[in-house]
């Protein structure tokens, strides 16, 4: 993967917390939306995989940091890149922007996982190589 | 159930907004972990009923009113009442109050449904004995 | 008012719950969403109005029917009325819709209240002209 | 502090998501409500700082491990310890255990920050003294 993938949301007031800006673990969610979109745009579809192949994607490890808040309305910019991909694992690099501001930045590290037994899982060989080419 | 059930909890910059209140959506869930917390006394684990009963209790009608604002640190405490337990629906009456103050009222009409079909089904009689009794 | 607003969301993994689908709650979120859309179009944006006049949106009073269960990566539609618009409260009909499935409907009640003191407060007269005209 | 604070919290619906599993991003709301009721014990009560110092505390950097999933009804214990109190920021050591199993780690650097300007703001030197002392 060598072009990053975009995703832009708007920050609602579910979003916010008593502080005035978006409360950190919301960055979170924000972040997963981006992978969703990028995986659904390789082609899986987390749901299929859930159902049909009983395997579902879950976070080992993340590394944050909060660089600026974000407040109410702002339109964000979710820039993400996977640049590795394993047979039970992957890693994705995502920051958060408002324009040419950075908010926040993380390091992802997801793994495939058996849905019944939560141990690692091999992910379909079909879908492996699409990740790859992506 | 002529007694109501009492629950307590505390205000968290989770549950706050931009407004520097509590986020109305959050509302259903402080009556929500009020209601878990009413059945589990009564008898009823909803993660056995779920895994080995293939029962799940769903929210069916809400009627929601917001009298006042709660605030990050306060300490509320919730009130419900059950007063209709039926084979496939159940009633509650909550009430989320901050010491003498009413800040939010709902009538939820809850029902028995099957995990997999989402179809209504019969609790255990058991359940509803202990529902009953309560 | 007398053309609907429609909005469109995608439901992700953050809005699920362990029965395997929307918790009953995240519902609110969406159609907050939508209204804040419909506002934002009809020229109100809650970031200036909070922060130049003092004035904040806030939910007095919501009657909810949970029709159908959503699932992860469903796309939805938000469909929005405003019959009524008064000086410090206006109403909205939204219903939730998953293709020709309905899931959803609320009746809501919102009012224009001071940011400070919670009090109600009569929203800026061209706010209202534009509000009523949408 | 030599001592590490513990506090305890129940998984609900609203913290769970379709894989059957507390949503990962859920883990940081429990976290911070830990670290919440340990600042208060420690005297800090964190809307007294803001309505009366303007000063709020921020999370600048969070590196997290997913060890175990967390389910539905679990009761879970946060393990937290202060290893580092400074003017402007401090550092939390965090641990989720359900018994003997530990499911999720943290280290969190926050800080002290105006609520206006978002800028670091040291605290008052009592609150300092507390937190040093706890």
């Amino acid at each position: 993967m060598t072009q990053p993938h975009y995703f832009k949301l708007r920050v609602y007031y579910e979003d916010t917390d008593a502080g005035g800006v978006v409360y950190h673990a919301n960055y979170l969610k924000f972040v997963e939306r981006a992978r969703t979109e990028l995986l659904r745009k390789a082609g899986a579809n987390q749901t299929d995989l859930r159902l049909h192949d009983e395997l579902i994607f879950v976070v080992g490890h993340m590394d944050c940091k909060f660089v600026k808040p974000a407040f109410l309305d702002d339109e964000l910019l979710i820039e993400t890149l996977m640049p590795k991909v394993g047979k039970v694992s992957f890693t994705f690099e995502q920051k958060v922007w408002r324009d040419t501001e950075l908010l926040f930045t993380t390091s992802v590290k997801a793994g495939s996982i058996d849905a019944k037994t939560f141990k690692p899982k091999v992910m379909p060989l079909e879908l492996l190589e699409k990740l790859k080419q992506y």
